[in-house]
């Protein structure tokens, strides 16, 4: 299990607007097996086979030219472990745990 | 105000685990006046004025090296509106109710 | 064509040296048809097809691990359009080109 | 010494074209004292003291805000170490030595 990080910014649409693309985004999500995901104020977090992730990510940066736009930037940050099971509960868990002892 | 990821690694501790950084991390921005910040699974998000943001940048990745480290990358992602007031609710919020729509 | 910029970062190595693994990410590269690439002081760009490029990534980010490291963060930035070939020679012309006006 | 990546993106301009906004960092760099800077294909990056950096990421992000555009994503990454004198040279350097070897 790997966890990813991505933003998905189409590039010369004339709307400063990218909700409309998250969206898009989510409701592929919504339709995805195998992964979870969590939407933050920067980026959408994935969590899932590294495998499953890299066809995920061609998918969401995929879509935007699916809706008209003619330019794409896509930021993706992948973590992966081999040492332990990562999850994103887990992560932000263990962070926590420390912040409340 | 402006929004921004941050991601603060410290290379060739010999450790694994990053969650303790992390967990610094929020300590420092609890005691910083003038933000708002969120723990996500991938990063930490920032939301105040930019001056203010770069300020705690600067904070966070020195961080690791009080701590220890000789080596320090710091990704970061800054989001900046000069059409709309930005706030990390306001941009899952307008996904959110685009989803529910 | 699409252009990514990728870095891959092992976490708990316990060295601060990180050359030794650019290095053999460029060993790959050499071997890898359908690509062109360019080492630069902060990532290595990648220049081909979108789904050959997310092999590539698969393929570095992986690396790490082959070679003793249990914790890898890869970053990555794709910048693909559909109105124009993409290519990094094009990219940097451009942009001498403005400034040499 | 720090050596930082810097890709600063407008959005909802109505242009696919990035470069007018590449040449005008760097024609911005020119003029500024006390750092190094190279073009990539993928961002531009910078060699100086961390708190030179933060000004002139400061300015970068703030230039297409001056052009007219209302929203700009800029992504950042900051590298630094405390154990080694950091440079652009040196890093390449050191991957070619290994390389050649």
């Amino acid at each position: 299990m790997a966890i990813c990080s991505i933003s998905v910014v189409p590039v010369g649409t004339g709307s400063t607007s990218l909700s409309p693309y998250v969206a898009r985004c989510h409701e592929m999500l919504r339709g995805t097996e195998g992964i979870k995901y969590q939407l933050t104020p920067m980026a959408t977090i994935i969590e899932g086979d590294l495998s499953r992730i890299l066809e995920v990510i061609a998918d969401l940066h995929g879509m935007p030219f699916d809706e008209g736009a003619k330019r794409v930037l896509t930021t993706v940050m992948i973590d992966d472990r081999a040492d332990k099971q990562l999850t994103m509960e887990g992560k932000t868990g263990s962070v926590e745990k420390k912040l409340g002892a």
